[in-house]
């Protein structure tokens, strides 16, 4: 948060767009606000936010124009109705980072500036310290934006690459659904012996935090490219892989993850990296 | 630890034995070895540990008798040799739920007692807090064993039934390898943008123990049966994996992960459990 405020539009209301504009009124930002059906903007404007009738009305109100809409189809929809020329347009809609790319582009094209972010969070977190927002594109569009951002949660400036947020965006759903993945199939083993589920998410939380800790260190070895077993070769993971395959199979539960593991294990060696370090699969990863 | 010591037999020199056996010299238990091949022993004959010439006579010299061999036919082959009666037989190989059950009863016809154990480390943790061990079968052997085997680590019960280790043991590495590929398939897509596996790891590192602290709620949806899409509904996650599987392939990094993810995300839907939340997938995750 800053002393100063910063005047700000939002252009969409979906459930998303009035938690970040009731957010910004909270922090004492004067906010304009605009959504395709005007209804939406109600209770926001009772709160104090302004309504504008247009787009380009919205545009004109503030330099920092945050963008939360349905996808970047509508996004175009939308920015196409107005002078960007002199804004920092900060479009928090979902995409990947090549539509990113490309909206920095058309944004710029157009004489405004482009920011994109990710939303990690879920509309009533937004506002507190736990809702997380990643952005990628130039550093000083970032420092223009952050003053009234830095209401919305806690912010994470990635890099000048505007395709960074959505790739870390990205990537953390990969590890959400991963561990989450993970936890079920453990859950489906143990509920075979009669272990709850409540019984076993303590351990397994345990376990994920505690695998975590270990990701600077394997880091280390992808970028010297070098992979030296220290504390257990690939074959050897691969062996148990393949016991936690069994074990499936045996109590009955789905056993298609584990495999997933073992296969991609058997690609890495073949090609003669057995004696490696985990870390060394980056390179079946990294493969189409 | 104990201020008093327990005498203990380690069957098994190997690397994991050794690190057993020199754990309990540290903690001042009169410690009796014995290894099929002899020579193993040296070290820790050094080290003040008695050496036996057979396996009758290293069982005779303890009541708690640590076992730590290559696999489950190592431990009958060596087992068969002594008579187990009054003693609690701690067997420390890795091994499936399945085979701990089967060898519980075996030990048990030959009037001995048996508490399965899993070791989750490697040989250089054993004998500090960090090594976690997991044990299963009947409290009492588990109490009668405890003394000693507080020298090899941080000690868990999971209950009577002996399968329970090994499961928890099998659990925690589906975790374990799901995190390991979860953040080489977000370190790939990072890589593409030119970001080291260094700047990515913490952030993996912080989003798995992030999302590991959900699984205690989540796990209470599991064991209630209902599954009420509080956060999000299966279907808008199922939405998002597609996402990230298009954003792979543009890549041209491996999309197997999330394309599993899918697959098992598109069979609870089509089974009509779109509209609930993620932990429901325990229903495809429960089936062989
Ligand atoms: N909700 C979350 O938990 C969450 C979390 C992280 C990220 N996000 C992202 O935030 C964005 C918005 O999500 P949301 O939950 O707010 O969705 P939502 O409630 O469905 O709202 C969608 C918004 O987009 C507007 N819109 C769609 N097409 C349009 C068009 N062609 N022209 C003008 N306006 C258009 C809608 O206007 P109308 O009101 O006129 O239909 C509405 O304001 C999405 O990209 C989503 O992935 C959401
Ligand atoms: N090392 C680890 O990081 C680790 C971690 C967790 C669990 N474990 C588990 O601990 C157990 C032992 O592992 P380790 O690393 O110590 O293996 P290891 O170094 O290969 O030692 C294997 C041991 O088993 C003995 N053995 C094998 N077959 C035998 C037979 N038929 N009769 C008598 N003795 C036999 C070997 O005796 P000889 O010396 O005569 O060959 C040796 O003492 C395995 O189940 C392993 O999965 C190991």
């Amino acid at each position: 948060m800053t002393d100063t405020t910063t005047p700000v539009t939002v252009l969409g209301l979906g459930l998303m767009g009035r938690a970040l504009a009731r957010a910004f009124r909270t922090a004492g930002h004067p906010t304009t606000v605009w959504n395709r059906t005007p209804a939406a903007a109600e209770e926001l404007v009772a709160g104090g936010a302004q309504r504008a009738d247009t787009v380009a009305e919205a545009v004109r109100a503030a330099r920092v124009i945050v963008v939360c809409l349905t996808d970047y189809q509508a996004v175009y929809a939308v920015l196409e109705q107005a002078d960007l020329s002199g804004t920092v347009v900060v479009n928090l809609t979902s995409g990947d980072s090549a539509q990113a790319r490309a909206a920095a582009r058309w944004v710029e094209q157009r004489g405004g500036r482009y920011l994109d972010g990710a939303i990690m969070a879920v509309p009533p977190v937004i506002g507190t310290a736990d809702a997380v927002l990643l952005h990628s594109g130039a550093r000083a569009d970032f420092d223009t934006a952050e003053a009234a951002l830095a209401a919305l949660g806690t912010l994470t400036y990635l890099g000048a690459d505007h395709g960074l947020a959505a790739l870390y965006d990205s990537a953390g759903l990969a590890m959400m659904w991963s561990v989450l993945n993970a936890w079920l199939q453990g859950t489906a083993m143990l509920r075979t012996a009669g272990v709850d589920a409540g019984t076993f998410a303590p351990f397994a939380q345990q376990m994920a935090a505690g695998v975590a800790t270990w990701l600077p260190g394997y880091a280390e070895q992808i970028d010297n490219g070098a992979y030296p077993a220290e504390v257990a070769a690939l074959s050897t993971d691969a062996a148990s892989m393949t016991h936690l395959i069994e074990e499936c199979e045996a109590l009955g539960v789905n056993a298609e993850l584990p495999r997933l593991f073992r296969a991609m294990a058997d690609r890495a060696i073949a090609a003669g990296r057995g004696g490696e370090q985990y870390p060394v699969l980056i390179t079946e990863f990294a493969k189409p």
